[in-house]
């Protein structure tokens, strides 16, 4: 929730004219992503997201997320279009980082998502799976199972100062997830961060998905997983069944899913807790306490976790296995 | 630079409901404005700003400010509409607390001013001065030239940590500054706060004023002298006597400085650039040094401050006395 860029008027000027969208009208810098500089950018055609790379997003990475995006529009996703500058190289730079235009979508995200939400995002996942087949860049999952281990040890016994005997737990999590994750899943592109404030809505209409920052090649079921968590518990970490089954039934509907996924769903959706359980313990420890951005409690994943612990089958979901 | 207030899309529903600007098709928090929180909003009509007002905006001055806007925008100043709810109260309340809908501006404000800024700007501050008079409220200023021994005093020796002997310098300039305050110049309503970043333009033409919460009474040069202050130097602060010619000309070329306005300038930018050190100093010696709203340098204003020291007279800005 920070501009960490501010950008010159003429060397926004100066990038703009490499574009074929008019002169700029407006540009305000939005107090949304926690790891990139956005602007709203207003300009004779129209309306973008301008976008600068702070140091966390690898530049490497970039053509795999302008093309992802790029290649699900075409698909009929609704998601930000990268606008491609004359000279047709993404990223382009602007105040000495890489900056990319994307059109503007309207929307606003479900600050308390409904059942119908789930079911709008349940359809609209599975066919962004579906749709980034065929898409030719790969990109590594680099929180995937077998790195979880390394972000531990980066909190390591600190983990104690959040909850006495979290480090042991953890631990002992960690034990059981690396020894039974399951193999062998269907495997695409996945989001891999979608939680409510990546979707947005007109009513409760689904009008786009943005993000794509943490997108990697995954079993795809995991997204559905990390969809469970994010938007399927109340505020007082209740499960709320009712919104899990119309997720679910609304990817199965779209892109059925097979008897090894629905299995292996509890299962993904205790790594998937212990994925956001572990970046959000590092950066609870590590965010000073006076700063505007306030990290997440990480208490919140171990409430999660504990609950898919007890799971033994979709029917916990709500979906007939 | 931040936002304080998280809005609920029922109650932003609920709230825009009460309007005549059609439904909610996005708002997002702007990274702009210190003390409110400020929301792009767009509906089916357009868009707009939406503030909440935090609590360092009183809220009994509310009426003062939006019907300011509303008077100088009827008098053909560009600045912010206010937008009536059908009911006619304004402001209206949002997330418990004040809010209000503003037409949004086009226009970028100038990273570093040219010339040509500052004589677009000249000419507008006087239309605007002009534009006011007739406006039926009021408000006092609340940083007046008698407010700031009580700002200082809380800020009080720990002034020193900025620069040894700031206490003692900056007590030694109140005194001159309470003795020899100019008396019984032209009043109006002044904006009181018109940096750069409240000032916005398309290309070298002014296309908006904005941020109308530090408005009070005051007498009218003493606005010049903080766009002085605010505009004519550069960033090492030396100053431009080309930029304060062309600002103090155009600004005489509508609306005429009388001979003790002019006579007056060297103390009244004294003045101003004592109430900006001294708020300054303030945020620097509270604003714990992690937290991301970075305090601006009180140095800049003492560095300021003691240049107008040195001037005599109008000429000492490039203008005939």
């Amino acid at each position: 929730m920070a501009v960490y860029t501010e950008v010159d008027d003429e060397a926004l000027d100066a990038f703009v004219a490499g574009y074929d969208i008019g002169g700029v009208l407006s540009c305000k810098g939005i107090a949304e992503g926690v790891e990139n500089t956005n602007y709203l950018l207003h300009t004779d055609a129209g309306h973008y997201i301008l976008t600068l790379y702070e140091k966390r997003v690898a530049q490497r990475d970039l053509p795999f997320f302008l093309g992802l995006m790029e290649h699900l529009a075409a698909g009929g996703i609704a998601c930000p279009v990268p606008v491609r500058p004359r000279n047709g190289t993404m990223p382009g730079e602007l105040m000495g980082r890489p900056a990319a235009l994307v059109t503007f979508l309207d929307g606003v995200w479900p600050k308390r998502p409904k059942p119908a939400h789930c079911r709008e995002l349940g359809g609209a996942l599975a066919r962004m799976h579906l749709a980034a087949a065929g898409f030719e860049l790969t990109r590594a999952n680099a929180l995937c199972v077998a790195s979880w281990r390394g972000v531990f040890e980066q909190s390591g016994p600190r983990a104690d100062e959040v909850m006495p005997g979290l480090y042991d737990w953890i631990a002992g999590e960690l034990d059981d997830l690396e020894a039974g994750w399951p193999q062998g899943l269907p495997r695409g592109i996945i989001h891999a961060d979608l939680f409510p404030d990546n979707v947005f809505f007109l009513g409760t209409q689904l009008s786009g998905i943005i993000d794509f920052y943490f997108a990697c090649d995954e079993a795809l079921a995991y997204d559905l997983a990390i969809c469970l968590n994010a938007w399927c518990f109340e505020k007082g970490n209740e499960f709320n069944i009712t919104k899990a089954r119309a997720l679910i039934a609304a990817y199965h509907a779209v892109r059925p899913l097979d008897d090894t996924e629905l299995a292996a769903l509890p299962l993904l959706a205790r790594g998937a807790a212990m994925r956001f359980l572990l970046t959000r313990l590092y950066d609870w420890l590590n965010t000073p306490k006076t700063a505007l951005v306030t990290p997440k409690d990480p208490m919140e994943y171990v409430h999660k976790l504990r609950f898919h612990r007890g799971i033994d089958g979709p029917g916990g979901y709500g979906i007939d296995g």
